[in-house]
C-alpha cells in the first residue's frame, strides 16, 4: 500500500507569515503522496470588520452571513490557498490549491436548522475520491482550503479539521495514511500553561475520562474528536502536533 | 485533432450575476475540450475603496501594491472564480479553478521597469502546457483566473485577455482552437453607439487602418492585438463577441 500523509494546519500559524513559511518548510519534506488542508486564521474577520460586516455569534458560535461567506471565499480560497500555493512552488512543491467546488471534489449540506440557522455552513457530505487519487498518481500535492459546496451552485463554510479528517476516512481504503493536526502548541497539553507537557499518546478511554473531569480544555475537543473518527475509519496514524510534528515524530498520537 | 474552446469572459459582464449566469449557460451547451478565463470586473475596485486602499494610476495605468495585489488575489482567484466554478458544476460541467500558481500551470515575469513601475504586474512567461493537456485529457474544464505567479513565491496580477491568447497559442499545437473574447458588446463595432453594427470579420491590414484613423476605440485596441496574436500562433478561429457569442456563431471574426 502506498502511503500518504494528509497535513491540517490551522489557528494561530496561518495569522503569522513566519510561522507558516516553516511549516511549509517541513511539508515540502514529506516524501510520498501529500495533501495539505488550511483553515482561515483570523484574517477573514479583520476583513470583515474593515468592510463593517458584523460577525454575529449564536450560542458560542459564529453565524455565516452571505457577506460573511464572500468574505471567507475570497480569504480562504483566495489569499491564504494561492499564498500556501505559490510558496509551495518556490520549495519545489507542485502544490495544486482547491476548494471543494473545484473538480466537485467535496461536496457539503447546509447544516440543519435546529433552533439555530447557523447560515451558509456546510457539513461535508461526499468526497470524490476518484479524482483525488488520480491527481496525487499524477505527483499533484492537493492543496485544501475549508471552502465546500452543495453541488447546486451553493458555497459553504466549512470546518477545516472535519475536511482533514473526512479526507483521511475515504482514502485510508486505498492509501497508509497519516493525518496531523498542526497548530501552535506542542500536541495536547496536560497542562495549559506548560507547553512542554504534550501527551504521548491520548487513548480515546482516557479522553473521555478527562474530557468528563475538564482536563481537556474546550477548544481542543473538536480537534480530538476529528482524530478519533480518522482513526475509527482505519487511518494508519493519527497526531496533533506543532510545526516541527508536520516532518518529524513528535506531539500527541490519538489512539483508540 | 482533437477541437478545444477557450472562452474568455470580462468587463462589465462579470460585475451582473444575471449577466455571468446567462454566459455561463451557454459556456455550459459547448462541446468538447473548452477552457474559461476570467477577468476581474470592478469588484476589486470596489473592495480596494471600502477597504481605504488608494488606486494609484500613473500614464492611465492602475500601479499594482501589495494590498491591491491581496485584494486582486481575493476577488479574483477566491470570490469570482469559486462563484463561477461551483455554478459551472451546477450546470454538470466538471470545472476546476486555477491561477497561475496551481500546478505551475502559468508562469510570469514582474513587468520590467521603464519610466514606471507597475507593481505585481506579471507579464505571461510559460505555459505548463503538458499539464493542461493532461488534465483537459481528464474531461476536467479548466477555469482561470487572471493571477499568476513567478515560480520564486510571488503572485502578480495579469491580464486576462492575454492569458487567454497565450494559452490558446500554445494549444493549437495539440488542438484544434477557437479562442473567442467576450464582453458586453456584441462584437467590434463600426460606431460605438450602435451595438447592431457589428464588424463581421476584421483583417489585421484594415485593423490598422482604423486604428490609424481613429474608427476603433482605445479600449478595444489591446483585445484585437491578443486577437491577432493567436491567428499568428495558428490559433484556428479568433473571434470577438457578447455572451451569445459564446456558443453561436456571433461576433467579429479577426483574421491575419
Amino acid at each position: 500500500m502506498k502511503k500518504l500523509t494528509i497535513i491540517k494546519i490551522g489557528g494561530k500559524l496561518l495569522d503569522d507569515e513566519a510561522a507558516w513559511k516553516e511549516a511549509m518548510k517541513y511539508f515540502a519534506k514529506i516524501k510520498g503522496a501529500k495533501i495539505l488542508v488550511h483553515g482561515g486564521g483570523k484574517e477573514a474577520s479583520k476583513i470583515c470588520q474593515k468592510l463593517g460586516i458584523e460577525t454575529k455569534m449564536m450560542e458560542g458560535r459564529r453565524i455565516t452571513n452571505s457577506a460573511t461567506l464572500d468574505v471567507a471565499t475570497m480569504v480562504y480560497a483566495g489569499l491564504l490557498n494561492k499564498k500556501l500555493v505559490s510558496h509551495l512552488q518556490s520549495l519545489g512543491v507542485n502544490a495544486m490549491g482547491f476548494s471543494g467546488a473545484d473538480g466537485n471534489l467535496i461536496t457539503s449540506q447546509k447544516r440543519l436548522v435546529d433552533k439555530i440557522d447557523y447560515g451558509w455552513v456546510g457539513d461535508v457530505k461526499n468526497i470524490n475520491t476518484a479524482l483525488i487519487i488520480s491527481l496525487l498518481s499524477q505527483n499533484i500535492v492537493l492543496v485544501f482550503c475549508a471552502i465546500t459546496h452543495n453541488g447546486q451552485g451553493q458555497l459553504l463554510n466549512t470546518n477545516a479539521d472535519t475536511i482533514a479528517s473526512v479526507l483521511a476516512s475515504n482514502l485510508a481504503k486505498t492509501y497508509q495514511t497519516t493525518l496531523k493536526f498542526c497548530f501552535e502548541k506542542n500536541g495536547v497539553l496536560k497542562d495549559p500553561l506548560d507547553d512542554q507537557s504534550v501527551f504521548k499518546t491520548l487513548a480515546k478511554t482516557s479522553y473521555l475520562q478527562q474530557k468528563k473531569e475538564g482536563i481537556i480544555s474546550a477548544g481542543m475537543i473538536p480537534k480530538i474528536e476529528n482524530a478519533l473518527a480518522a482513526k475509527q475509519a482505519m487511518v494508519s496514524k493519527v497526531m496533533i502536533c506543532g510545526v516541527d510534528g508536520i516532518y518529524h515524530l513528535k506531539g500527541t498520537e490519538v489512539c483508540l
